[in-house]
């Protein structure tokens, strides 16, 4: 939090743009290191990335991952973090980091998740333990989900708590609202978000680390008038990057198309600035999103799934999964993926011993399909990288949606 | 199963002996590569040494691992281990594999533990779902703890199972008497296991692969007599090595007492034969066993206490345990250990930040402790080993014993 910024740092630079789409390839300048991008940012969400260390992930060859505001502020505390020297030094992982504001968690509490809601389970059921006791202008007051205490956050705590934490990126606090709220309300969420906006960057302003890079969130749920406005409005503010959030829709095709609208009203008003697209990660997302200018994502996709038994492959029939947990794998003697370079696939384990794991319940297992999805997450965006700075991107992207395998794209 | 053994394979080559204590080192030539003595066997009960993988044991410094008859028989089944070349295949570890023979899991299921004893846990109570249908002359029946299935186990399924699984040293189907048992008891149990024994040798003779060597297991209790007569008497049917395992008392003291009867009368009678010492791998008893001439040791214990949060440190008074679940460690900025080189020191974790993630419930830190408990543990081996060489062991011991690191001891 003291070191000043590096000539250079906090900028980022657009290298190549697609002739034939939004897409661009560029470098984040970050006060921690290098970004290049479309880049993909796997989860460290309590500080770890779930069964990995540092290391492995900078091999797997990613140079950013986030953190989580909401998350680390109630366990381990911003302040011990800070004593460490920020969570970088905390967690030994030397390169860029960004923080989400913990405004999708803490309303989580309350409306649930999309996730929730298309599987139908109750925001306050079994298993969630924190709640929400008020949401006002000031922010929202909750109990913590470890021990009960009533916490608050606002536009200033969180900002407060992501300087602590030392981020590289830290992310305004904005409400995120859930897929089934009116347009009325969307509309004054969206207005409120913008006034945290401002206070957000006030704070950061008088307060903040002047080599953290703040992003703004878009909102305005899934109406295009209101995307578009908030997108402008936004904009306006001049925050170092743009961050795309909240209810994207139903499905695929809706989510694309709130996406452009956010896209194409950035080409027109902020065509320079660094834009994040908030918890999208699926690898036909990913190309798509590469497609309308997304420069980084974030999901807990690849290393969810993996933790569930489920691994990521070149099948677009089946959603780019391979389920190890179904029979069919116990005496299946393949890799996971022909001609695949992850630490798993290369050290040789097959389906079938994989299978074996998931059923003896060995956490081996969570941290092999883990290795195996950010690995294959991770050439997708190099070779999507690679064919933007090349202008093939539509040949490239073809082969992969028709289901090549990245290294072979 | 079908390869030959390579010349000078399946041999125990003694390479020094202390003169102040029973104390040995030397290499045990075996199917898969050799493994200096004495040595540590991690457990890599169900096909893996649990969180990491084969290639991490390797850079430990391991040449040896266990297998477990029991539960690989259950789960994913012997002939499907076979199908894929063995266990070693299947699970990618290209070095030594010792099994157990299934005895002792197969009885604890009906015995109960020692640990269950000590603790006052019921043999039957929650947590335990397989049980035992019957003992007799040829085995034991029970209900699959994954399934309810019934199945047997006897010293022939033992051994097939064992040369299934494709092991560089089996060991032969024995009962494990629990600690409460009676004299009468234990002796009719160890007949019974020298019976057995005799079934298990004459089965390998006729179907086991030439290449796996098979050790008896010495049993007795916690009486003289029968320790030294059952010694006597697995040393007369001249197995390829020696294990002790059953009770062997209900402290530490007596344990080594124990020990020692058998390792006394395996010095006049099979001088030259190796020794496994089942189940015992706390740093006292493992200095303490190398002084007895234990040429390999197996033990839960390191692996088991870094996945419930305790690292292994060279702290005698606090038995060489570190529980970082405790507060103090909050804020506790020191690494483990000192100069130590593991993968979790060597990356600068923080005992403060593994605090954070036993608390936060994430996985990686079960392994950033066990990775450097193993670490601990072979480096142990590794000063041990060296000290019998050069004849040193009396300092080294008494270093260790004050609390050295094995790196500086």
């Amino acid at each position: 939090m003291t070191q000043p910024s590096p000539a250079g740092s906090n900028r980022f630079e657009i290298q190549a743009r697609a002739s034939d789409s939004q897409a661009r390839s560029g470098v984040l300048h970050l006060h921690r290191g290098d970004v290049r991008t479309p880049a993909f940012v796997p989860l460290g969400t309590k500080g770890t990335v779930k069964s990995l260390t540092p290391r492995e992930v900078d091999q797997l060859g990613f140079e950013m991952i986030l953190g989580n505001t909401f998350h680390l502020m109630i366990q381990p505390g911003a302040d011990l973090v800070a004593d460490f020297g920020g969570l970088g030094e905390f967690m030994r992982w030397p390169g860029p980091i960004i923080t989400d504001s913990g405004g999708f968690q803490v309303f989580s509490m309350g409306h649930g998740t999309v996730a929730d809601e298309v599987k139908g389970r109750s925001a306050n059921g079994p298993g969630r333990q924190g709640r929400i006791l008020g949401i006002d202008e000031e922010g929202v007051r909750f109990r913590s989900y470890v021990d009960g205490a009533e916490m608050f956050m606002g536009p200033e705590t969180s900002m407060e708590v992501q300087a602590k934490l030392g981020s590289d990126i830290a992310l305004v606090f904005d409400e995120c609202t859930p897929f089934h709220v009116t347009r009325e309300y969307t509309a004054k969420s969206t207005e409120r978000t913008h006034r945290w906006l401002d206070r957000c960057l006030s704070w950061h302003k008088a307060n903040g680390p002047e080599w953290q890079m703040v992003y703004g969130i878009v909102q305005g749920g899934v109406y295009e008038d209101m995307r578009r406005e908030s997108t402008a409005a936004v904009a306006a503010r001049n925050p170092d990057g743009i961050a795309i959030g909240g209810s994207l829709g139903e499905n695929k095709e809706q989510m694309y198309e709130v996406v452009s609208w956010a896209t194409d009203e950035l080409d027109r008003v902020a065509p320079d600035s660094p834009r994040h697209l908030l918890g999208i990660g699926d690898v036909d997302d990913l190309i798509r999103g590469v497609e309308l200018g997304i420069d980084t994502f974030d999901c807990a996709m690849p290393t969810r799934i993996g933790r569930h038994g489920t691994a990521v492959v070149a099948d677009p029939g089946n959603r780019w999964r391979l389920d190890l947990t179904r029979a069919t794998a116990r005496d299946d003697s393949r890799l996971l993926a022909e001609g695949c370079g992850c630490p798993a696939c290369s050290e040789g384990f097959t389906r079938a011993y994989m299978h074996h794991l998931i059923r003896a319940k060995e956490h081996t297992v969570m941290r092999l399909i883990t290795l195996h999805n950010l690995y294959f997450i991770a050439r997708l965006m190099d070779r999507l990288r690679d064919a933007v700075a090349d202008n093939t991107l539509p040949a490239v992207a073809a082969a992969l949606r028709s289901g090549a395998n990245p290294w072979d794209a």
